[in-house]
């Protein structure tokens, strides 16, 4: 599916399921239907697009077992986030531009309390990204094996190591001035302090990691900090590296979180 | 359509019509039938993606009309340009990456004689650069009321305007320092001179544009450089403006003089 | 797009072009966009499917320009008639099924007067069929170069000519007891003299074929019949055959009678 | 992707995954790599189509891991059989049309040994019938959870119980004369044995069936043939019901044996 995005001043594109309308005989058990659909976007990782999740995990059925609505945009290699050129702003396509698509199209959840956003590696750092910079839209977020890099940017600079997924130039381009990184927007951290000195309701946090992932050290620092920093907060490790395996019932877990 | 491109680090997508592998009935006295099919890859404009072409002209009827396998990629706000970031590698995935797919997957056209690439507007600056960055691969190329912006780019710097379709930020990221512009590869003059000096033979060239187009003086300019350079070369003038009622009837002579 | 349709017991496919919310800058001196949205099913002939209209004629054009929300479901080659075996009830797919869908989940056109269906050929047909079977759904209907065959299909059973499009089992599977079809719901006039005995109120109705069609005289026959009957209908002539170059322009003079 | 098959006189509807040209760094140590890619056709249940096994299974997984050509078509509610009238030869779509279709346009898989052919439920029915009418198209097929329903279809006639997923007008239509079912090419044993009569090399068989699905009779029952009969046969049971949650590793099971 695809409608026109400001922020990217182009066709934005996604996939979605949309729960069965009423419950139906094989669902009038199910106390899920005894409340309106919720709406659940879920972004994918580096490498990835709007079929990811489709293709990897059984989105269909958690549609319908628990009435949401889960939308899956393609962010290219954006991180998620909003650059000042016209044209890449994938935060305010996600988080502005898809919601209000949502809603206008389809008449979904129209309040931050049952709109949710997640995502894995790539899409968990975005999904946290949004969810904190759009704190008014969505009431809770989920982060699996988040890519929580901010402050290893600062280092990458003087000391970019070669054959990576990505040249130096790629991490300027997304992330501008590296130095600067923890000090912005791009760290979850400072934008979860900002919110907190505005007054701001910060969303809920359910963050996932395998125990052997590569990025477990990230993600339990971050995860320390949510949980310091007084987050509405949930951590699950369990054994699992960097794949869908983890994935697939660590995003059960998560979307019980949201849905509590 | 989709397949993973090392240009972008990512699936590309596109559509893609073929022509039925015999003449059959219908089409037994079609001429272009005695020839296997050649290859055309058709880009598109700013704001648009791979469905423009599909939405707007009848290019499943070109597709049959003229054996011609078509493929339309989604080359988001690129230019079709490669840029140094991971990931942002859009001449690669168009001339390269898309070519390779299609020779590998389908069989399709293996020599330059065979296989064309055309576009409107931005994309038909994108055809223009790929044909002339890979003259090895593409034997002609057509661009329809082109980009032909090259010449424009070091003076938008110090005086950029305000509400135009991008900010100045947007031309930078595309085309790097705007001043250098002309003398680079974004530079079609520029292109044809360096193929011309390594003794690369050229692609053949198509032009068109509407003469109320507000392209049109650039079009002009390059279409008399290509003129007075020797380009094996052919420009249509007709009236019309930047849109599809003057890109169709000029896509068929265009196409016509593709397959000549 | 996809949705299950009761009437398919699977899902039903088709595409969709929604008119922009708003008129926005380029669309604030266009009349159609005082009121909401209006709604139009278009189907496609035999041997087509959803993509037909899409790849033929400027449907996201119109979309836009008529501020239409235009539907276009795939029928296979059922002729878009309700058969008595379970999952092969097209009229009620497009007529019922897709309606409601539209309805429930976009909140389009809530009423007969703002619903319309059209087609081509053997989409003719199915949309007249349509209109006239759910009256209180379509305020009116367009029938392009109508495969208006009610009235031959007795005479095939004894008389069936070899080297057809179909064979006669296929007929008999579409439409049943072929010399029972005149006075069933298989012939439109059947269905508008049924539906004003009932004291129901007949859709408006705008037939087009082109005067070298081979299936002129059966419009022109059920013309007459409409005209004489005393409908609200309109009958377009034109030179031309049973092509999209006949039907795009038709279809734009009859989208103007459905709106009117 | 769609083309356009002869047996269905429209275009049939796939999903295709096809595996990487060559193993790459992540593949080089996959023995599936050595060989080309095979091909194997994955074929829907009832109120099914071509996204079932994409949604619910980890199909784009099994295409890279055992270096297979997957497709996915759309059959409707058609028990994947040729019916008589033109349009409904759902068979020769699958066992002719786009086996046609993947050799010409894709290059894939030429001989029987290479050509793999499954599917669920009345997919397993479907694809079992194929193998068996096309044994020198398919090598192998795998039927998980199949309708083997020939049996039961004679006593339906007289005593049809409504409340049922359809009516008795559906059977009729799908599988003609109830009573000459078992006598037919509906049969599974039926064409089995006649293939073994006239000489011709039946296909090797993989069953599988869940020891509480409401089929494990049927399927028992079948499978007791095949052995019987000394089919290349293999039949794997284990816990389970009429759902993925059976099918995904039982297919996995199905796909070791069909590329052994």
């Amino acid at each position: 599916m695809k409608f026109f995005s400001m922020g990217l001043v182009r066709n934005g594109e996604f996939h979605l399921y949309l729960p069965p309308k009423g419950a139906g005989p094989f669902l009038k058990d199910n106390p899920n239907y005894q409340r309106p659909a919720k709406t659940l976007i879920l972004l994918h990782g580096f490498n990835g697009d709007c079929d990811d999740w489709m293709q990897h995990t059984p989105v269909s059925e958690w549609s319908m077992k628990y009435n949401l609505a889960i939308a899956m945009p393609t962010g290219g290699v954006s991180f998620f986030l909003d650059r000042e050129a016209t044209g890449h702003k994938y935060a305010t396509f996600v988080g502005v531009d898809l919601i209000r698509f949502l809603r206008e199209t389809y008449g979904l959840a129209m309040n931050r309390e049952d709109t949710f956003i997640g995502g894995n590696s790539m899409g968990g750092f975005g999904a946290m990204h949004a969810a904190l910079m759009f704190p008014e839209t969505f009431g809770a977020c989920m982060g699996l094996s988040s890519a929580a890099i901010a402050k290893q940017l600062p280092a990458m600079k003087e000391n970019f190591q070669p054959n990576r997924m990505a040249n130096l130039e790629y991490y300027v381009e997304q992330f501008g001035d590296l130095e600067k990184a923890p000090e912005s927007d791009i760290n979850a951290e400072w934008q979860f302090n900002q919110n907190k000195e505005k007054g701001i309701e910060n969303p809920r946090i359910f963050m996932a990691c395998g125990t052997e992932d590569f990025g477990i050290a990230n993600n339990r620092d971050l995860a320390k900090f949510f949980k310091d920093a007084g987050a509405d907060f949930e951590f699950y490790e369990a054994p699992g590296i960097h794949n869908w395996s983890f994935w697939i019932p660590a995003a059960e877990k998560g979307i019980e979180f949201l849905l509590k």
